[in-house]
């Protein structure tokens, strides 16, 4: 009876695995030192995300950056630190003026990792998203690659770099 | 008639010190490397200014900012990298909405260097503003303290450290 149970779960395994293929990997681990890295840009999104941001880049993405050097190597990473887009109170009070917006609370961090043989089936790039220092699993990282997929010219990037 | 002359000038250097008193000291010079520096927040600045920003710090104001150290000690510079705040047409066209801002071209570069001797008139901060790499001058400037003066609980510092 135990090795039926046994069998059936191995069954069920296989089955499970057929019918659902394996998911490319992803960034499942913040890469360490980030919050040290060179600045690419900024970024604000506003509609639904009401968002500001910025890109940081470790030293081999900012190396690429500077020297325009596509596709990106590997080892480049390139992180999104976001936060909510606020108002400044204390600013606008100073100004006279409704105008200022700052970084609010963080957000979420989002990761592009180059390692062309690991993420092969991403373009390359390994993505990743965390929030409150907790990783995005494989259906929620499952559009990144084919939105970042149409910036084909620059890599996959939508950052430029900023002098 | 040589010694008359030189005498003439004298009185006149004396009397345009008597009448404008020398304005306090600012920052004229682009501090080496500080697009190097690391990321204390974003900023965007709506209204007129239509800018969008990102606040760099060297070692020493980002160790004061981590650590709250107020008032920051001396040798601590501040950047701030303006551009103008930009509709990204390349990000819409992938997003489908009219949602997403990028820096556009850069307007200027603005420090705040700490000198408590050197800049003591100007509450220990030497203010600068570089356009093109030019240096604004002393009449451009005069603004910058008694604005940032208001920030007295934060050393006139408006910008908060993002985590």
């Amino acid at each position: 009876m135990r090795h039926f149970a046994v069998l059936l779960l191995g069954v069920a395994i296989m089955v499970g695995r057929a019918d659902e293929p394996a998911a490319p990997p992803y960034v499942t681990s913040i890469p360490a030192g980030y919050r040290d890295w060179k600045f690419v840009s900024v970024s604000h999104e506003a509609a639904n995300f009401n968002s500001i941001g910025a890109v940081l880049g470790n030293d081999i993405a900012i190396k690429a950056y500077r020297n325009g050097t596509l596709p990106f190597p590997d080892g480049a990473i390139i992180a999104a630190l976001h936060y909510k887009h606020t108002p400044s109170e204390e600013n606008n009070k100073v100004f006279g003026k409704e105008q200022s917006f700052v970084a609010g609370a963080p957000t979420n961090v989002q990761f592009m990792v180059k390692d062309s043989k690991k993420y092969a089936a991403t373009g390359g790039w390994g993505f990743g998203h965390f929030q409150d220092g907790k990783p995005a699993g494989a259906a929620f990282l499952k559009p990144c690659f084919p939105c970042h997929a149409q910036a084909k010219a620059t890599d996959l990037v939508f950052t430029h770099y900023a002098p």
